[in-house]
């Protein structure tokens, strides 16, 4: 048995698996937001030891672990993790979880190992070629070519930079245009935000306090949508037809098979989002007549730890970072 | 000995190469602009018989013909080729210049081909991924990884209609905002007319004129340049600006090593061109510290005909269409 954490913003999930890749046990913490990295780990390993238990086992049983984390990852070491504070220096966060685990650790992008499983066990299974698109916090991606993830010189993925308007809305990473910009779950916030100070009414703050999140999630997002708000519907027009421009220029270029979707408002809006998408890629396909298969992410939310679990020490290899 | 033809909207290119890939023959005809398909074939084998000359050998000699075609090809045949007048529906061009010359002729896309050229012989034989593009009349592209050309379902390659700019700019695929309204040499033309009838001073339709040329060529591009003229330079800056942006966004997805830019604009403008594409690229890039290496296509205007003859048949087959 191996386990796969998926190290995000909010939660940490954290499966074990077989050698079938079948969940025998898991568990969720929310991730701490004091105490910088050494509190992630702590809540890392509490995580996988229960885990652990749901499965039968000790966590020092384990053959391995992998772990999806954000941020720039590098020999086991994560720096720039973001949507984790205190997190700017790298980290050596195999090492640490490895010692308070007692098993060996293997590290990973997050968005690619969770599209690695997509492409072994999930929606693109079937596919030999197909463009990931995480739409999240941030708007991730991978581009898998014949089965495999292709990683470039080791940066690939970043779909949510591609320039979809010429100076365009200003991106978090300080250019201009970004898809991110109108797409990311961070601009749409902020986006809110500003319409809401404007004065625009907006449901999306109150349902926030009322969840008692201090973010926009995507949650919020959609009970918003369905109770008709005028300025979260806007907002997501907006960044469904970003997203639909973006996907669509890099079918064009690489003429995949199919288009995944995943990441939380990606898993959140499920099919329905998924159509929308397709359809505004439709518009700008230069071969409309045989357009590329769009699809949700098949494993749903624990495919990032499933990705993750894949990376485990142990096991066969799958493309890394 | 083998033949290579690079099917072009003005002129017809051919070599004769040796085993080795070295021009031993060549010869340059003017593209009919009447008698449609059938013409265009009378004009190949003559090409083909004058550069075979220069070779020192007969036509029939050739162990095969490849052929470097615009438009869409699939079985030898040929349809909606751009820029060659009355040449909607399929034509079996292998079949008739196989006939005309009486050697086995195969056919490609002459982008393809191009960008297969510089990946074997040209300025991608050092990498292992890069992007081409193909600046010309229109922005054609490919994206070659591990030493491949990357084909998808056989339609890859349109980098042209990348969306840079969401609303923005009408193409002449249909379609807005697409990298090609801005860059393709057909789309600057009309730009160019607009402003020309709105009053505003440009030397290009004169010079074209003075040149005996129906269209505004890259020799005419470079000359309005060269003399300082306003319409031209903003034209000119507006497509270096869409190129950086288009190009940055497949490198911030792919993180290819190398750029290599061809076609007849890019071919023209040369090194300084790229530098300057290179220094648009660069506002966009997610990972500025690492751009890849942007140069022009190594083998000038011969290497689409070069291309096509590495499709020539009895040699080691490559990439096609």
């Amino acid at each position: 048995m191996r386990a796969g954490v998926d190290l995000g913003g909010t939660k940490i999930e954290v499966v074990v698996v077989g050698e079938d890749n079948q969940v025998a046990g898991q568990s969720r913490q929310a991730t701490p937001t004091e105490g910088g990295p050494p509190a992630v780990v702590a809540a890392m390993a509490q995580g996988v030891k229960e885990a652990a238990a749901a499965a039968g086992i000790e966590p020092s049983e384990l053959s391995g672990i992998g772990v999806g984390s954000p941020g720039e990852v590098s020999d086991g070491k994560v720096s720039h993790a973001r949507n984790l504070p205190d997190w700017d220096d790298a980290f050596p966060l195999a090492m640490e979880v490895g010692e308070a685990v007692g098993a060996p650790v293997a590290v990973g992008n997050d968005v690619g190992v969770a599209v690695d499983a997509e492409a072994i066990l999930g929606a693109g299974r079937d596919h030999h070629s197909f463009l990931g698109v995480w739409w999240g916090t941030g708007v991730g991606g991978a581009v898998v070519i014949e089965g495999k993830r292709w990683l470039g010189r080791g940066a690939a993925g970043e779909i949510g930079h591609t320039v979809i308007k010429l100076g365009g809305r200003r991106c978090e990473c300080g250019r201009r245009g970004c898809l991110e910009a109108y797409a990311g779950r961070g601009s749409m916030e902020r986006r809110a935000r500003k319409k809401a100070d404007k004065g625009d009414k907006t449901i999306l703050f109150d349902l926030m306090k009322k969840h008692h999140h201090t973010r926009l999630t995507s949650g919020i997002w959609e009970r918003a949508l369905h109770k008709g708000d005028k300025v979260a519907e806007k907002i997501v027009d907006e960044a469904i037809e970003a997203l639909g421009a973006g996907i669509a220029s890099v079918v064009n270029l690489l003429d995949v098979e199919a288009v995944v979707i995943g990441g939380g408002l990606g898993t959140r809006f499920g099919q329905k989002g998924a159509e929308r998408i397709e359809g505004e890629m439709g518009k700008h396909l230069f071969v409309p007549e045989r357009p590329p298969v769009v699809r949700t992410a098949a494993l749903g939310d624990l495919g990032g730890a499933i990705g993750a679990s894949l990376l485990a020490p142990g096991r066969e290899p799958v493309a890394t970072p």
